[in-house]
């Protein structure tokens, strides 16, 4: 593949992915090719569930090999600096956020490409960027990330809005693309940093959940 | 599209599962955005499974938006309406048995317009009505609607075989829709009502589950 | 479908992974039809992701009703013989770790049918040969298997390996279906056998895994 600016966001989306996959599976005390299948699936999941939801298959990855040794690479240092990972925190949360960015604008991307309309351009958006987390976390038994107070989905969201927006006004796509990743980025830190939550609507009563 | 009896019955099933789907968001205290995920997914994940299994891509809901604009809109009046939903329950509990049994319907007719055997259209209705609320339930850390004791799977498949019947004797579609419908829709009224359950098969040695 | 070595194989997985599933349906006190349910899942869930990625739908086992009947069969006798199954362990273990062999086998063959890279149709048929046993005990709000300290995906992946390799070697694929069957289910004996577990990389720091 040629080297785009899409492509290296591509690449860094990828990599944050596998190294949280690695990450959540190490702690879950996984054995070594359980931390390689967990980072696997968290890598390509967003990108999987956007392909077989448009019916592009076999699937990106499988036509790909870029990105299954690339995963396998970082998984290996991720395994390897394990320690040191902590210190590096902050790159991680924003490898993490580049990744939720880009994927939204893959996702967003494929529905435009399939001339589906804006709003399911957008639906689609959310969902690549958000599913490869939330598939991490229900195989590792933890809280998927969309519900972590985080504003995760709704950075995702905002982004994929800003995206279809931009393409309305014929913006040129490296534009989009880098306008998408930055409102998306700055979004989260913004919001983690400041510990900014959106309004949750909890039900007075408890048992209103049920609904039998 | 037209509106046809099994198009106000689908409308309905929508309104239902994206209200329980908001109803469980709320209740675990999502973020705005995460609530309108969850409803969105909730009610369009029967659908979506339907869709890939069979290979019927882009799905759906990709190439009807009605539907997205749909659950928006019964997502913010689930959130307006929160704390009144306690008072409604019981329509709610009807409407997600509709849900039930009109995406045990699409599930059918999907596999019978495919010429697939009768016992593989019974199984695909019974995943498609089943697995919104599935999807719903995993995504909420909450024990799948399938195990709670209420014949929910086995209604819908009890519909399912309904309708394969009605269909063999060559009925009419819209008396198919209306019979499998009350078929689901009085089995699970009655079984809730009288807390009538199945049987299930409890081996006498608890750890006769784990095979190694 | 002609009996082939491949097909009895099949056969066998089939019913270890339909044993298996209703076996934890009914460690989860579910209702008749929902014991069918996860067994039904169990069996064919493996086959149905590799399908889906690769794009091969409606999936096998809509386009053949064997596998349907023989996973309902196989569930009346895992219910009535419940009590028994606890005497038949060792046999399901060997059942189930064929089931694991078999389908890495479809899935990593499917790859090469498809002309995808080696290490994508390795990475095929691990999901293949594992998805069928995490979406049961996803469903079954269990951890999921390759959480087991049991080289599960371990065993898995160094068949899915064995098979490529004796494939580049032009070995018959009768030998290849014996040898890498025998791969997977030696070293899960072996392993489970001597409590042999593969190194896990647990970090030092206990938040390490909280990427942000």
């Amino acid at each position: 593949m040629e080297l785009s600016l899409f492509n290296i966001l591509d690449v860094l989306g990828t990599i944050a992915f596998a190294i949280s996959g690695a990450l959540s599976a190490m702690n879950r005390r996984l054995d070594l090719f359980g931390i390689f299948i967990i980072a696997f699936v968290t890598a390509i999941g967003g990108g999987t569930v956007r392909d077989i939801l448009i019916g592009e298959t076999p699937v990106t990855w499988m036509e790909n090999t870029v990105y299954v040794y690339l995963i396998g690479v970082v998984t290996i240092l991720a395994i390897i600096f394990r320690n040191k990972i902590n210190y590096l925190k902050k790159s991680l949360f924003l490898f993490d956020t580049i990744g939720l960015g880009v994927f939204t604008i893959t996702g967003v991307e494929t529905g435009i490409q399939n001339d589906l309309d804006p709003i399911i351009s957008v639906a689609l958006g959310a969902m690549t960027g958000t599913f490869g987390g939330v598939i991490r976390d229900i195989l590792c038994n933890e809280i998927p990330v969309i519900f972590r107070k985080e504003i995760y989905a709704t950075a995702c969201l905002i982004g994929a809005l800003a995206y279809v927006t931009l393409y309305d006004l014929g913006m040129d796509s490296d534009v989009i693309y880098i306008v998408t990743s930055l409102t998306v980025i700055s979004i989260r830190i913004v919001v983690v940093k400041y510990h900014i939550t959106l309004p949750s609507f909890y039900p007075t009563s408890p048992n209103s959940s049920r609904i039998r």
